[in-house]
Formats: structure tokens, sequence, C-alpha cells
């Protein structure tokens, strides 16, 4: 299937309310996380099913259901049912492969976003669909796989920072945009750094390896492009949003949410553009060098095809060719050809090929 | 007629209330088909003249009303006398080549839009004006001919989906837009997987093979593009409508719609990017392989061209060659051409063309 | 002077009140039409003077006064008398070079456009200033030569088609901008057919004649959106107007001619992207046949410049060469010679170059 | 310094206050010219100092107050303390080198824009920078040297136009944007008119000389719109303006006034688009013609390397070469050489080389 | 770490009050300075601790500290203990990587840009992140590193410039932007007049070292776009904003700031242009270059291939070959060689290659 677009033909004509898996399932259990915090306390704990949420629920601490793999209806209908999320909501969180949007519910926000993580080992990038669904002190977060870029929140809220754990859900659904975006910047700048590399290498010595380096960071450039585009609409709309569910306080961070996903924008346009001037720079000096290796040719071929032609002519075995005889013949068409050459060395000089 | 605008000369100046065809015609008959339904009934039925569906419409239920092959303006002319539609409505069906749009009427609303499809057999996309006029309760749709990507709708209608089956003729519109829609999606996808696979072969064995694929493609991407751009001013007008014949609980599906056409544009536009990049990095490889071809052939050239000159001189036929009868002219030649040879060789070296 | 701009020295720091005539002069005489017209009768004649008018004038009849050359100043300041139109309109309509523009003035709207017309005889398109100015019940239009495309109007006022003769001169302005901008679109797609057939030739078999037709497409496109761009800027505006002389019956009727004048955009701005991309095309494959060429010349001079060479030596005539007496010597000879060929012929597959 | 952009080093940190020349001194004096006009009577004068021009003003009289020179602040200062002028304003005056702008003042609008003329006898653009100041019946214009395009306007003041004599100071302002806008029109149509003419001899013959026409004058329509870009989006305010210093008649005029400088900025986009498609166009041919110009050089090539290298091999002095001593054998090689040559032809000919 | 974008990995999931330095270190101090003025007064002094402030803050005086130096978080915390500077400002102060942006806190108004100094010993240009923070009467400059181009400003308060003494800190931030601007005007201007030069250079003798700059002056038009375009959003975002904390008699040079940095953003534009131009002259100067020397190699060989294969043909050593006992036979070869080299000649003249 196409990394830039994923279409499934079964996704055709599907209602709106129908649950069904339209991702690629990339794991054979699910795992259910619940953090519950207020001010005064914290309690993690692996869930066996969502009726267990309720033993923890309470008016005045949020719980924060992480949902790991998205391919068993049976989870989510439990999820419906359990915790009075709309059917239309949990349906739309099956399709992994839509563009971030933002949706506003009757009781609850709807934010979804590419989750980008840079693979060391791998040495790639690798991308996973990423919804959270929040009121006032429920977040649930849908992830395709085990494995996020959440640990930094976790500790937060464990070391008991303040400011998180005495706020509602909504700063948390912040803290965790907030982290993926910051993911963004990092990745880029990672890409940036070895596309600004290759500026030196372009003009020095061009080859063939540079012009695989640049078609490979521009489709990584296009692809990152093509998750931060949508992402930076539905950050525009969330600050602009006006819900009871986001907090005034939270406005001055999602300001900054807003300045960091278009400094990302703006990267990510900077290095391609960059990287198409970087093509046209190595086009143009791979020209320029082929007028190298033409002029050395023509030089070459222009002043010896004259004189191999004059030796040619008295490689000739005609019976009767006078010059041959005259004693000094040799030496004179040495003389020919020398002048000949001075001649030719004399034009290239003044035409500045030499 | 060209592919991307097609105005046909007696279009000119017509009365926009003349019902005259502007399209193609693509059959010799007209097919009307019904499906009435309401939450606890269904019937379908192909009619045989309009006339007939006054004995189905009842209050409560909606009538779906398909019309393939639009040449018949009798039918049509039967159509605004038996169901009030305005004379203007009907006329601009007949102008199949129009761009999509939304027009709102007294009594209805008219939206049109390209309807996309891929024929597996024929190995193309083809395409299909497709317009739906509806009210509360009845909903007409238009085709040029027979065959349409609404079987996922009708097997949710036959199937009792409550939410279709209970909704009013606006909900029936969005499903068929989305199928549509989808539908788009699927078909970019499909031609979005066949341009990504092209990257590879680009760098690794440019051939004028890849050139055509290149070409071919980003024709059909701008005829998605020119069908698509237009689609979504539609949606996005469709969105902000303010009409008593659209309930307030369809805008939320009105918003996934505009979201997936967003995402179809969005592709769109990453192909037709992904493609200039292909051919530029083609044309770069293909300037930097010429290169190669013409170092080899300076290499040879520039070493042959004066040892053969030399070779030629001692060939002519002179009387008086001194050089000619000394016992060691042969090897000292043989000489001097392997110290030629030497030198131009650490000359290409010290170039590193070798 | 200049197709794209036109603007004469004379035109600078006139009063925006003075009548000069700043076209070029296409007639010599003036030639006044005029049709008055009611639901019950229709009247077409042609005037002599502008004060003919006055016995035509009626309060429930439209009268369509259409002047064929502007170069007499006379003429225009009778109409200034006579019909009480302003002298800032008259003097902007003898500017024939000026972009279509919208202005409301006190008793009338003054709407300009570029008015195209496909010249079969000559192949070509020739573009011709139009004007109309109108309030309820009269419209004036102004045009440089006599000829245009507003044949079918009068038709369908001759043959008393109801809505046309019915209605106020509004209605009129529409139906003669419609035609306008139907031939448009009918010009556009007779340009577009030509450009889409192109695109076989480009790869098959380009040649110096298709980049002829490339550069001579690109300015006909571009000469067109010239024309389109302000007249689409100008047809929004008469959308989004709010004035008496315009009835609301009419909006349904100027929003399909902003749906026209959108598509004409859009075709042309596909088309010019077409032709960019066939010229990129066209550009590439060259370059990809120069490579073939190369190879080519460069086979057949790597392989045979070392023979010839080998050749060469023992076409020498030095006394003392002791290979040429042994006997096999020549066969040897032919053996190295095929050998070498051999190896280059090897060396080239491995390239693909074979 | 460059002529994109002018920035002295000591403009840097200025207060706004102070009256510092911070463009190029061209004269070494100051010229003050005063009309000052009302319906009956107009008065030409120039004038030796500012405190003059209170002999003049009245409250039924315009007063046009031209400067040429800024370099003498004392001047400045005068008008400063004698006409109740703003310091902001006289020190915005002399930074020659900032962007059109329009400023509302408490008793005065600040209008500035670069004066563009065509100097024949050079055969180049020369601009200046000009700042129009005014209230109802005080209009100061600041020039930098001597000369303007406002001759017209000077005439229609002088022959009692009346329009022009019986309006205020705002009337005045506008003709003289008029006539400045007025000159970028003509000036653009006099280069378009060379940039069109380059088109045939694109394809025809092209030179480096065009390439050296295509250069200049991409570089002069750079220059065109850098100016008139701004000078768009100033009159564009100074069209939405709501300023009682702006009588009501007048925006008919500023209506027209943005239309000319829309019709600018159109034709120098346009004019740079036409100019990079004919770089495109130009390029190609070149390529094309070189890969004429190579398939003449590979097919002399091909056809006489090996014929050549035959002729070679019989030329060799070898003592046993058998073929040389049969009869035929020189015919026998003729006839290998023209079968060669026949085989090579056929070759090319099915390549359509030929 | 790439020059285009900055996000450190321990930057990630920071919470937004937490006060570590994003930066990289430049200084192994902090220095504060502080200037306090009023009408009457100026007193200028290091201080040793931020708590000193405190001894010189008076309603009617302004307080400007600056900071060099920020990694000591130290100092910090005393700021917002001793200042009541909210924390979450501190710590956005701390991320020297952040995009120029505006925000308006309780008690304070908080902006940050990018400062560039022209460093006239390396012949490079430098950034440093600038922020200011500031109230009625208090002006907070923080800074990377010692050194800055606020020395104008120092002067002008020193010098008892009236309107800078007796006005606000809004004032002060005003003038302290403005040469910020300013220095990015001289910087462009300077970076410019050396891209202006090229244009001479490219036409008449495009050499490898030409492409060299053109490379850089590209990246360095890019990095100072990257800079200036987040920095004219937020000038912009400053020229609406609605603040108690900025006073209306303001207004006026905020709007000379926003023309500041528009002239700064379209030079920078226009010069991107400008390079890209030059990039596409020079290739194709170079592609009509290889087409001068290609046509020079191909008249040679054209011409003394075919002859040098005559001569070679009578250099054979067949036995039989009638020709070489005719006594004419030699000049009626050269008979035949100069009429090949006649007709060579005449074709390459009806070429247009001679
Ligand atoms: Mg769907
Ligand atoms: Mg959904
Ligand atoms: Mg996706
Ligand atoms: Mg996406
Ligand atoms: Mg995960
Ligand atoms: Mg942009
Ligand atoms: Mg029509
Ligand atoms: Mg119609
Ligand atoms: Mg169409
Ligand atoms: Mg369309
Ligand atoms: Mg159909
Ligand atoms: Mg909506
Ligand atoms: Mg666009
Ligand atoms: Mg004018
Ligand atoms: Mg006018
Ligand atoms: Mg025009
Ligand atoms: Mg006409
Ligand atoms: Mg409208
Ligand atoms: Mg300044
Ligand atoms: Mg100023
Ligand atoms: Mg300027
Ligand atoms: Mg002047
Ligand atoms: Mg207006
Ligand atoms: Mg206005
Ligand atoms: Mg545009
Ligand atoms: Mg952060
Ligand atoms: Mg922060
Ligand atoms: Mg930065
Ligand atoms: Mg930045
Ligand atoms: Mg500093
Ligand atoms: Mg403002």
């Amino acid at each position: 299937m196409a990394r830039f677009l994923k279409a499934k033909k079964e996704a055709i004509g599907l209602s709106p309310y129908e649950l069904r898996f339209l991702g690629e399932q990339k794991l054979d259990f699910v795992k259910l996380r619940l953090i519950n915090y207020s001010e005064d306390q914290l309690e993690e704990r692996e869930l066996a099913s969502i009726s267990e949420i309720k033993d923890f629920q309470s008016e005045d601490a949020v719980s924060w259901v992480n949902i790991d793999g998205l391919h068993d209806t049976g989870v989510l209908e439990e999820l419906i049912a359990e915790l009075q999320i709309d059917k239309l909501v949990v349906a739309d969180v099956l399709d992994t492969h839509r563009r971030p949007k933002l949706q506003e519910y009757e009781n609850c926000l709807y934010v979804s976003v590419k989750m980008l993580q840079f693979d060391d080992d791998e040495d790639q990038i690798t991308s996973e669909n990423l919804v959270l669904v929040f009121n006032n002190n429920l977040l649930i977060s849908f992830q395709e796989r085990v494995g996020d870029v959440f640990n930094p929140i976790r500790e937060r809220l464990r070391k008991n920072k303040k400011r998180i754990r005495s706020s509602n859900a909504d700063y948390l659904a912040f803290a965790l945009l907030d982290v993926v975006i910051d993911n963004y910047l990092h990745i880029i700048s990672r890409l940036g750094e070895k596309i600004e590399d290759l500026d030196d290498e372009l003009i020095e010595k061009p080859s063939s390896d540079s012009l695989v380096k640049i078609n490979t960071y521009k489709v990584e450039i296009s692809y990152l492009r093509k998750i931060i585009k949508p992402c930076r609409e539905m950050i525009q709309n969330l600050c602009r949003l006006d819900s009871e569910l986001i907090d005034e306080s939270i406005q001055v961070h999602l300001d900054e949410l807003r300045h960091n996903i278009e400094q990302a924008n703006e990267a990510v346009d900077n290095y391609r553009e960059i990287l198409s001037d970087q093509l046209n720079i190595f086009h143009t000096t791979v020209a320029y060098k082929l007028n190298d290796v033409l002029k050395m040719l023509t030089i070459f071929s222009v002043i010896f095809i004259p004189i191999t032609f004059i030796a040619g002519v008295y490689g000739t075995n005609f019976e009767n060719i006078p010059e041959l005889h005259y004693k000094y013949s040799y030496f004179i068409m040495w003389g020919i050809i020398i002048i000949t050459v001075l001649i030719m060395l004399w034009y290239f000089k003044r035409k500045k090929w030499l």
C-alpha cells in the first residue's frame, strides 16, 4: 500500500457508526493501562477490562486510560457501554489512516494526530496514529501498538509536578500533544543536519551517491510535510476552539503548541527548498563539469586530427608523389605540423579554453 | 474533445431554462429505479415512468429515485410536472460537463459531483457526472449511464441499518457523497502506490520507460486534481450551508466529508510534487550518466590520439627520415608512447576521473 | 504595441472626464443598432443618431442599444446629453485597453469585459473590448468593431423566449455576459484539444516542431489567462454586488456565471501546468536520447581507437621492427585485436550499455 | 549600493523624529515651486523660502508646493514651523529608500511612491522617491531632483479644466498619483514589446545575445515588480481609507487607480512568466540542437571509424600477410567497406537519424 | 546541530514551567546592566544581583535591565521572586531556539526576536536570540552573550533625546526592535550588493566559482528568510495588539516597524528569485557554450574523418592497386580531398555553424 495515502477498499461506503478496524493490526493483544491521579495521589495499573476503570474514577481525580491495539472491537464496545463514549467517536478511532483532526462532540473532545518516533536501531522514522478523547476528568489515548513518546509525561506525573497533577484532563491532553510535536521538531532537526551537511559535498565532489541522498531526503521531508500540515490546521482549530472542556489557563500553552507546529512547518518548507536548490546546483555542476570534459576532448581532437591527416597523406603508396623525394620534405612536414599546433594552441588560448 | 475541459459549441448562448442534453449519450434507454424506505419497510422497484413515483411517496418514507440516462428530455419534463422540480434545476442536470457545485433552490438542494470508478478490466479511471437533487423525503440521483458506486449504500438500506433507514433524505445524500469521495481516496491510493514504486527504479536504472510512466501518472494526477479541487470547494460550501433541508445532526458527517476531500486534495498535491521531483531526479541522473559516458570517450581519445599520430608520422614514405634507420628507433618510439600514456593516466588520476 | 499590455503615451495624465478615444480605430463609421422589446412586441432597427432612441423608449419596454465603433466622440457626447449617462462613464468606455471591471454609478452599472471569438478563417483568437452600461430598461453595449457573439441572444429575443422578453435589462446583461463566457470555455476547449494531442507526440518522436507548438500554445494560454483572471474578479464582484439594478431572481444566474468563469480559470491553469510538464518531458526526453547517441559514439570509438593504433604501429617504416619478420605476426595481431574487442564488448555488456 | 534594497549604515537606530537626510544628494540647491489655484485664478511662482507660502494661502484656494531636493534640513525645519507639519512626517520624507506607504496623521495624509520615468536619451528607467503630504487646501510634493511626470497635470490646471480647478487637494493628489501609475503602465508596455519580440528569435536562431536580453529584461521586470507590489498595497489602503481629507466623490477615481495598479501588477507578473518560459524554451532548443550536432558527429564517426581501421590493417608492413598478394584483394576490401557503410546507413535510417 | 532548526532531545516533554536552559552556553558569567532614566536623570550601572534593581525603581522612571547570559537559573529565579515575573515567562526565555513570537501575559508583554549582526572581522552573519519583557516602567532584555546592536539607543538615552527619555518602556521596546530590524535591512543590502554584482559575471565568464557564490548566497538568503518571516508575523501581531501596556502614540512607530520588516521580507524574496534566475541563466549559458565546443569538434571531425580515410586506403600495401601506378593519382587524390572539404564547409555554412 502507498505510504502517502492509505485507503482500503473495505472502507468504501461504511456507515460512520460501524465498528470495523480499518488499520493494519500490529499487536495480537490489547493492552489497557490506567494512571489515576489527583494532587495528593497517583495510581498506575494495567487493566484487564474497561469495566475496572469505574473503580478508580472519582470527581476530583483525573483518569488517563491508554489503549494499545485497536483491532478488538469487543473492547471498544465495552468502552461505549461503560464510559458513555459516543459510538461515532469510537468508529472514528478505528480508521487509523485518517488525517489529523479536531472534533467537538457533546460530552468530549476528539483529537487525532500522527505520533512520530525515530527508531535509532533501524535508523528510520516510524509513524503511528494517536487519538485523544477527553472530557474534564477522563482522557483516553488510543494507540496502534505498544510504545510511545509519553514517558516524560508519565515521569512528571509520578514526580508530583504540581501543575500537571493539580490540573484537569485538558492540561494532560496539552502535555501529550506537546511531546508529540516536540518529537516532530527533534526528528526534523536530525534530518536537517544531514541535509545541511550535503551542501559542501555537492560542489566539491558531486557523485551519484549525493543524488541518492537528495532523493531520499526529499521523500522523507515530503512525508513529514504530509503529516505536519494537517496537524498544524488541527492545532490552529484547537487554539480557536471555544469549549467548556478547555480551561482559559490552557490557552497560553495552546499558543505555544501553535508556535511549535508553525516552526516545524516552516522548517520542513525550508528544508524542502534547500533540497530543491541542492538538486539544481548538482545538476548545474554536472553540466559545468561536462563542459570541462568536452573541452579537453575537443582540444586534443582538433589539434591532432589535422596533423594525423597530413601524416596519413604521406603514408600513401602512390608511385608519383614528388614531395617524398625531396631531401628536406620530412622536416618541412614537421614544420607544418608544429605551426598548425601552435596556431591551434593560440586559438584556444584566445577562446580562454586553456 | 479535450479531456480536461469539454465545452460544446451548441452550449453557447443557451437559455438557462432550455432543456437540451449537452453531454454525450451513453445509453439508448432511460432507466428509472426507486427505493422507497422508512424505518419499518423498504421497497425497491424499477419504474416505467416518473408518474409511478406518486404511488409510493408518503410523508414518513424517503424515496430515492435514480435516473440512468439523461438524453430523453420527455422523461425530464415529466419530472418537472410531477414532482414540482424547477425547470432551471433540470436544465442544469443536462449539462454534464459543468464543474461540481452546490446550489440552493427554493424547495430543494442541488449537488453535482464527478463520480470516479476504477475499471479493473480496462485498467483505467472512468468518470461520470452525478447530480443529487433532494428535499426532506425525496432524493433524485441523475447518472449518465448504468453502473455506479452506490451498492454499499443499497446494502445498508436493505439490511435495515437503523441510522440510514430512520433518517431523512439529507442523510442519504451524505451517504452517497461519502461513498463517492471514499472512491476518490481509493483511486488515488492505487495510483499513488505505482508512483511510489517508481522511486527506486529512477536512480538504479532510469529508462525511457520510466519517463513514459512519469508522464502518464502526471496526466492522471492532474486529471484527478481537476476533479477534486472544485469538489472540495463544493463540500466546504455544503459544510457552511445553513439550510432547513439539512438537519443539525448531519453536520458532524459533513465535517467528515470535508476531512476526506481535504485528504484527497492533499494526497493529489503531494503526488504531483513527488512526480515533479522524480522527473528532476531522472533528468539529473541522465545528465550525470552522460558525464560518465563522455569521460570514458575522452580518456580513450586523449590517450590514443597522440600515440596514433606518432605511429602515423613514422608510417610516412619520405625518402629521407633519419630516425627510421637507427637500430633502436622502433623501441624508442614504444618508449615515448608508453611514457605519453603514463603521463595521461597520471593526469586523469589526479583529476579523479579514474 | 505589446499584446499583453497596451498603454499609449497619449493616455498619460488625461483627466478622467476627457472624451478621447484611446484604442485603435477599427472602423471608419459608427453603427447604432436598437432592439426594443417587451413581452408582447419586439422592434429591431438601425439608428442614424442617438436622439432617435427617445422615440422607442417606454417604461415597460427594454431598449438595447448596440454601438459599433468608438472613435467618434460626437456620437458619445450626444449619448451623454440625450440619455443622461455620466461623462465619466463614457470617458471610461473610450480606453479600450483597460482591464475588465465592474463599477457602480448613481444611475447605472458599468461592466467591461474582453469578448473573444475564434476566427475560423484565420485560425486565430481575436479579442475586442466590450462595455455594457445598463439600468432597469436600457442597456447600451459598446463594441470596437462590427461583429460579435450575441446572435444566439438576438435569436432568443426574436423567438419570444418568455423569460428574456419579460425580464428587465439586468437579465439581458446576464445573457450577454453568459454568451461571452461560454465562448471563453469553447475557445479554451479547442486549444486544449490540441494541447492534449501533443502528449503522445512528445515521447514517441520529439521534434523541433513539437517545441514550436508548445511555445505557441503557452503564449496563447498565457494570453487567455491574462483576460480571464480579471474577468473572474469582476464576476465575483458582480455576484457580491448589492444593487437595486439587479433583481434578486438574477442571483442564481450570476452564480452560474461565476461557476463558468471559475471553470475557465481552472482549465487555463490546468493547461498551463500541462504545457510546463510537456516542456519538461520534452527536455528530459531529448537529454535521454542524447545519452543514446553518445553511448553509440563512445562504444565505436573505444573499440576501434586502440586497435587502429595497433595497426598504425605496424604500419611504421622503421628498418628494425623484429615482429614484422616473424611468420605468424600478422595473425597474432588479429588475435590481439579480437581479444581487445571482446574485452571491450564484455565491459560494455556489464555496464548495461548493450 | 544594491539597487533592490538600499539601507545605509547611518540609518540604523535613528530616532524617528531626527531630521537627517538618508538618500543620495542629487541636487546642490533646493527648488521650491508654488501653484496656487481656485476656480477663478491660478498663480505659479518659484519661492525663495517656505515662509512666502503664507502670502498666497487662503481658505478657498489650493496651494501645491513642490520641493525638489531634500538635503537641506533648514528648509524642512522651516516647513515644520510655518505650516504646522508634524516633525515625524518630515523626518519620514528624508529616508528616500523606504517602500511606498500611506500614513494617516492628525492633520494630513502622507503618501509615498516611486516615480518612474523612461529616459529616452539614456534608454533606461530612472526612479525617484515621491512623497505627497496633503490636507484640504495644501499639498506638498517632495522630490529628490528637478524633473517629474507632472506636466500634464500642470497643463490641466493652467487650462482651467473645471474639475481639477474647483476641487480640493485630494483631487490633485489623485491626479498626481494617476499620472505616476500611468507612467508605470507605459514603461511596462515598452519593455513588454521588446519581450514579446524575443519570442520568434528564440526558436529560429537562439544566440547568446538572446540570453543576454532575457537576463536583462528579467532584472528590469523584477525591479518594476519590486516597485509596483508595495505601491499596489498602498493604493488598496487608500481605497479602503475612511478619512475626512478625502471627499466621497474621489472614491470612483481611487477605484480607477486601483484598477490601473492592478493591471500594472498583472502585466509585470505575466511578463515575468513569459520570460521564464522563454528561458526554458531557449534552454530546450539549445539541448535539442546539441542532439543534432552530435548525431552528425556520431554518424560520421561510426561510419568511418571501422573502415579506416580496415584500411589501417592492410597498411601494416608484416612480411607475411596472405591477403595482400591475392589479385582482387584491394577490390574485395572496397566491397567490404561499401557493405559496411550501407549497413550503417540502413541502421541510422531505421533509427530515424537520417 | 542543524543551522535552520535546532531542537535538542532534552527539550522533549519538558514542563512549560521548568527552568532549564536549552540553548548553547556562550558565556561563563552573567552580566546584569541597568539603565534607569526619566526626563531629568539617567543612571547607568552594572549590577551584582537582581535584588539591587529595587533600589532604583520608582514610579516615574523607566528601568532597562539587560541580562547577558542565560545559563544561570539562580539569577532567573531571583528575577521571578524580586520582580514578580511569571515563571512561565522566564522558562520561555531559556529556550533560545524558539521562533520569534509575541505573547501577552497578565502584567507584561513578551517579545522575542533574532538579533543579527554582521561580524566584519569574520565576514559572516551572527545570530542571537533576544527577548524583551516589559511593562510600563520596566523592560528586561535577555541576550545569549555580551555585545548587541543597541548602542545607538543607549546614546540617544544618554544625550537626553527628549522623546525617548520622557516616554514609557513601550517606546524603549519599539526603539530596540527598530534597531534590530534596521540591522536586518542593512545586512540584506550588503548581501544584495554582492548578489547584484554577480549578474555581469554570469554571462561573460561563467566559472565554477560563480556557482559556488550562487550556492553560498542562496543559503544565506534562505537563512535570513527563515528569521525574517516569523519576525514579520510577530510585528504584525504587535501592530494589531490592543494592550494597555502600549500607548496609542506608539502605533505610528509600530506601523513603521511593520513597513520595515515588510521591506526586509520583500527584499529577501526578491533576492531569492534573482538567485534562482541567475542559476538558470548560468545553467543555460553553460549548455549554450557546450554547443559551441561540440560544433567545433564536429566540424573538425566531419571534415577530416573522410579525407583521412581516403589517405588510409592508399596507404594499404595490396599488390594490385591500379590507381597507385597512374601518374596523376596523387594529385587526383588531393583534388578529391579538397572538393570533399569544400562541400563540407559549404554545408556547415548553410547550417550557420560557421
Ligand atoms: Mg467513510
Ligand atoms: Mg468516521
Ligand atoms: Mg494518513
Ligand atoms: Mg495525513
Ligand atoms: Mg504506541
Ligand atoms: Mg509562501
Ligand atoms: Mg450557458
Ligand atoms: Mg444552467
Ligand atoms: Mg468538467
Ligand atoms: Mg470539473
Ligand atoms: Mg452511472
Ligand atoms: Mg461546519
Ligand atoms: Mg493552491
Ligand atoms: Mg488615466
Ligand atoms: Mg477613466
Ligand atoms: Mg486587459
Ligand atoms: Mg464587435
Ligand atoms: Mg452570490
Ligand atoms: Mg529607523
Ligand atoms: Mg521614520
Ligand atoms: Mg522600495
Ligand atoms: Mg523630480
Ligand atoms: Mg472600493
Ligand atoms: Mg473606499
Ligand atoms: Mg497568483
Ligand atoms: Mg516544550
Ligand atoms: Mg515554553
Ligand atoms: Mg531558531
Ligand atoms: Mg526561527
Ligand atoms: Mg548579546
Ligand atoms: Mg495598527
